[in-house]
């Protein structure tokens, strides 16, 4: 009743207000700059619908609830704006970033509660920031290509305008027509002026960078309503020369020649037409709430953009494809620079579950999603999951296997996923994904229930955490982390993929030859790389099988490599776990040797090394009380070297795990095939160990041609079956016919895996 | 309403069957042999009320539709009793340890249930036993001080008569007396001399095997009614030549001159008064199923023995004792050789906890035990525990601060527990811990919300798992595990103390000094160690410090070592996790060097190393996302070793874990003091670091004489505190005073921590 009486109120209160006079640069010129606040986010609608259904929407009444004590909390020990000084994790970089998010939420929680004590939060805060921005420089810490006057990098600047905008928006009836000229003369156009005009280095890019800058400055321009600075956050910052070998602190390139610029570039070139972004899902989280609160302000301010619409509707594409990239957890898998353990549970992911929900058709698996969140949005979005939710038209979101192609028009290879029970392969075979990406052509990642098992490595950064180089990336980003003997791929001659350089990688992409995963029992991913060593063509084939003798799905691996000349071929194993047995004999060296020189090399310790007899090799290790076998078919004295990472490490910066590298010498063509399976488990509560035993007992290359080729595997069952794969002929449609010793094998498409009777 | 109808053709059945003659041998002149069973661990009072109450106690219900379940298709599989060849996780050891609990099984199922088909199952079982046994020659693995014959070691054929005295007790009336006969003569006496009067050296001892040895024996005794055996379980066997030097393959003492030997005295020398056994809780939970089954059973037969009165109820109390080593997640505390992860859920739990509850005055707290166990025995203990969680007289089983005694008379040192919020610090100075124990006297771990932080490595061992030496012990157990500079205490001289001597050890044993637990802002165990260097002294004192202006406790650490000599100290710290940051410069080693030739220092490679300065130095740490630092006084020139467990490990056998080693040469007398802090968090998702660093501005010693040492404490927030402990006067009664710094410090008891204004 309460709410409803305060409804009245506030219509009776907009209905008298005096309409002014828009600016000559005003965006839209039917309604008053005050009728038509709040806009982004919220909406006059969406208030009043809040009003009237809270205390009846549990999630969304928890959200308010929380944020409401959180920021009474905050306003009750009140807020500082210190000097700008810090680097990520320092005192000022924190405060700054606490505060963005405070007057954010203080902003909705004044227009849900109608309560002005948050509208004066805001206020004060602004003001505060208004009497010092104009007195304070380029922020002291020199590290970015494009610094910042609040933080370091202009991209945190970014940051504190999308938030700051939500904000204003917020409490733009409550300041008076002076207040407002006050803060936008001296604090926003000035703030939006830097990040843009002063830094088209930044601003004028197609990267996760530009797009946060974008943003920014388009939602201040919605929010001010500011028609010229909206043109800038749409189609960039007009700027006569640009050196278009100019690169950022990354190694990135600013910008290609004659590259478009602005918002809709940065949403049409990162992502594929499958709402992949080229950067890899770490990033597409960050960069996801930019782009989706932005295109949400500009839906609800310029339906006439139509930006969910844009590219045949990628932005809601990319919500999909998003959480597609994440584990049964809802980590996000590792492709290029990415820190474990980054989530849908990440603040950022809430709004793009519900926008995505809200503008996307409601889709009735993002309620589930939301609500293991357990949050929503306090806004237009989280309302209408909210009353989904409430509604219990909630469904699993189920994730099942997908290839997502990279690319502005999706042809530049592509990510592929199996899933198979509780086994999720992450094979990638993408274009490199700007500066962020890493040398690793067709390397994977095997994830078990959640659980990472054969380890993508990551990026070499403690996300701020000040200690470790401010929370930047470390040099060994650059030296480990993005160098192709840091994957599990193919490194020849020791030397990374394209050089290891960012100029040459940018030039090339994987292709798709192979993806099938109609057939759950037998679900094949499969690409060629041959640019990554000019003279050197890789073809991986990956498949998951499952079969019926054994708990688990394994996964066949076949690596094919054909080179012009002779070649060092190293194919690592990043396994995470401890060592139960090989059936090989290793030497163990008494002190660890560095591998290498160079290209990632140099990180590596040699622990120990084998030459195989041509036989099998097999590993088997224990990891979460789980074991998994590696299984592999060698040439007699290939080396096999078991290595950890770790080597000139001056400052700890590496973890210390384990690897074991197959290692051809003076091989032209090369053939690695293996088997990885998860096949028992140990309780240290019973101290049983089940199934400890691998599962395979022979894996046997039957056929090799530039045709074809084929493996036997024989299982401890003594079942044997047989994989053939069509090297040249990826249709589905073609029919094959092969004579294996003496038997035929005749199928339509590219593969076959069949039983020898 | 069926069951009730059971129960009375039972009660007829009873009553209908013909008194027999008792044997001359029998225990029990006052009934038939037929008439008193079941009577070890089911009772015919029990059945019968087991019956009655079945339907209605749900977790009796639930455990016993489980077991059924289990039984059931078991039964339908149906068994084998394999020739015995493997070790442990073999086929033949797993499948012969799979037949004695499903005996054991398939007896109450019996009983319980009533249906024949169980019973059967037994008796077929018995009679292939019974059939191959005679055959079956000492077991062919040679491993074993004490060979079995069903398994590589006699301790496992007395698992296997535990478990089996109780199926046979339960099925003892479905048998004929010609069964009965033929099983008692061909398999249960041999089976029972095998692992008594023919092996001696196992069975006369004290010590976890003769403990399983004599229960098995006695169980089975009491389930034959068999007056003879009952005395050699109780008594031990009359053997007249034995040699007091001869040593089990663990280095274990068989027996000392001139030792009582047989079940009471296996209860009353490794129990102290308060219930601690001295091998540490892992052997304690592995031994205390056999102390408590034949305890019970003995009650229920013979209970004007008072099992468990003896030694003013010492049993009850173990388990109490136990209970309190675990941490918050029920996870045992590594003390001595112990496996990680062993913890209250194992299965010879359950019958703890449900003994414990039966036979012990009902204390409500284990019912939450039991509860978390979520299963209960299917006995008359189990019974009582269903019925007090269905009358909801479950309480928490709160965990404070304890110290339990260690020694028969409780006089030979103890464990140290203190207990602050999330903090658990365990400090061990006890005795040896007879052939399972390590040299590591005045050692600690620190264990925060159930994660160990500074971790006891535990043993060198993958129980069951046979690619890791059968699932046995591994070399490396004695070579590193049971050396000192495993263990987070003092070693003099890169040796181990007593030398590295069970012989030495076992004569000697720490004292406690202080253990004071009644202020939650100050605890305090201190104790003295003055055998392990001869000529050296070691006094440890660990307090735990509660600080309200910090969201958690931290631990000061004074080790105070005084020597007749010049001798080098080191003290690791085997902290785990990522280094974050030390306030020292290191200098890493491009290569790892091996630290040392001997006395496990042949296990640790040195990575980096630094030579401090004379000031604080300070280590943090990232583990499970918390911050953790070490903060240390140092003298100039103190060497400090960054190292890695790992070296001369030529299959893998050990886990790569890091230590800091400060380490003090050419000193007679030195003073190491720390403090360790769990001060912050990190959050993957929100990548937000809290309170990353330490908060302890400077530690200094301030004070230091044979009669007081004083520590002062500088915290970040320039607040100051001073800790003294008196070195020599342990009484909580003595008023002490003692000027320091121009001021007078007075207090009453061994220890003062105040605040300097």
């Amino acid at each position: 009743m309460k709410t409803t009486f305060k409804l009245i109120v506030l219509f009776i209160a907009i209905s008298f207000v005096s309409c002014k006079q828009t600016t000559s640069n005003s965006i839209d010129n039917t309604t008053s700059s005050e009728n038509n606040h709040p806009s982004l986010i919220l909406t006059q609608q969406g208030v009043a619908a809040i009003r009237a259904n809270l205390g009846s929407i549990p999630i969304f009444d928890k959200t308010l609830a929380a944020t409401q004590k959180e920021v009474d909390l905050e306003i009750e020990k009140g807020f500082d704006v210190p000097t700008p000084k810090d680097y990520s994790g320092g005192y000022t970089h924190e405060t700054h970033k606490k505060n963005y998010v405070l007057m954010q939420k203080a902003g909705a929680l004044y227009q849900i509660l109608d309560d002005e004590k948050y509208a004066k939060f805001v206020k004060d805060m602004l003001f505060d920031y208004a009497k010092k921005y104009p007195t304070w420089p380029i922020h002291p810490k020199p590290r970015s290509y494009a610094r910042g006057r609040v933080f370091w990098q202009c991209l945190n600047d970014s940051n504190w305008l999308v938030y700051t905008s939500q904000a204003y928006d917020c409490i733009y009836n409550y300041l008076t027509e002076e207040e407002r000229s006050t803060l936008e003369t001296d604090l926003f156009r000035p703030f939006a002026d830097h990040i843009s005009k002063e830094s088209p280095q930044f601003f004028n890019r197609v990267h996760n960078h530009a797009t946060w800058g974008n943003a920014a400055v388009g939602m201040m321009a919605l929010a001010m309503d500011d028609a010229e600075l909206l043109d800038r956050a749409l189609n960039g910052v007009k700027v006569e020369n640009f050196d278009p070998n100019e690169k950022d602190n990354d190694g990135g390139y600013i910008r290609k020649d004659g590259q478009k610029i602005g918002f809709f570039a940065n949403v049409n070139e990162p992502f594929s037409p499958d709402g992949y972004f080229t950067e890899g899902p770490y990033y597409q989280r960050y960069a996801s709430y930019p782009f989706l609160i932005f295109a949400q302000a500009l839906q609800n301010k310029q339906p006439e953009q139509k930006v969910f619409e844009y590219k045949d509707g990628v932005l809601l594409k990319s919500v999909n494809a998003l959480l597609n990239l994440s584990d049964v957890d809802g980590d996000f898998f590792l492709l290029n620079d990415a820190q474990k353990g980054m989530s849908y549970y990440n603040s950022s992911l809430i709004s793009t579950v519900d926008i995505g929900y809200h503008f996307g058709g409601n889709n009735p698996g993002l309620l589930s999603i939301a609500k293991k969140q357990g949050e929503v949005t306090l806004d237009d979005a989280g309302l209408a999951v909210a009353l989904g939710i409430k509604a219990g038209k909630e469904e699993p979101f189920v994730k099942k296997s997908i290839e997502l192609s990279d690319g502005a028009d999706g042809d530049e290879g592509a990510v592929g996923i199996l899933r198979s029970d509780d086994l999720e392969l992450v094979y990638k075979y993408t274009a490199h994904g700007l500066s962020h990406g890493h040398f690793d052509k067709l390397s994977f990642a095997l994830f078990e229930d959640g659980d990472e098992i054969v380890q993508d490595y990551g990026m070499s950064r403690f996300v701020n955490i000040e200690q470790k180089g401010g929370g930047n990336y470390l040099k060994e980003n650059k030296t480990w982390s993005k160098q192709t003997i840091a994957h599990n791929t193919i490194t020849q001659n020791e030397k990374s993929q394209f050089k290891g350089k960012y100029d040459i990688g940018s030039k090339f992409h994987s292709n798709t030859y192979v993806f099938s995963s109609d057939n759950e029992n037998v679900q094949v991913a499969s690409a060629k790389e041959e640019n990554a060593y000019p003279g050197t063509k890789l073809h991986r084939t990956m498949v998951t099988i499952k079969d019926e003798d054994y708990r688990n799905p394994y996964i066949l691996d076949i690596m094919r490599v054909s080179s012009e000349k002779s070649n060092q071929y190293d194919l690592p194993l990043y396994y995470l776990g401890h060592i139960m047995q090989t059936n090989f004999e290793y030497n163990k060296l008494s002190t660890p040797q560095i591998l290498g020189k160079s290209d990632g090399y140099q990180h590596l310790y040699k622990e120990a090394s084998a030459l195989a007899n041509g036989e099998n090799i097999k590993l088997t290790w224990l990891l979460n009380n789980k074991f998994y076998s590696y299984s592999a078919i060698t040439s007699t004295n290939d080396e096999i070297i078991l290595g950890r990472i770790g080597a000139n490490d001056p400052a700890y910066n590496l973890r210390n795990e384990p690897t074991l590298i197959l290692r051809k010498k003076n091989a032209k063509d090369a053939l690695f095939v293996s088997i990885i399976e998860s096949h028992g488990t140990y309780s240290p509560v019973t101290e049983l160990a089940e199934d400890a035993y691998s599962n395979v007992k022979l894996l046997e290359v039957v056929y090799n041609s530039e045709k074809y080729t084929a493996v036997k595997l024989v299982m401890n069952t003594n079942t044997a079956k047989v994989f053939i794969i069509s090297n040249l002929d990826n249709s589905s449609e073609t029919a094959h016919k092969l004579e294996i010793n003496n038997k035929e094998y005749a199928w339509k498409g590219s593969f076959i895996l069949t039983e020898i009777k």
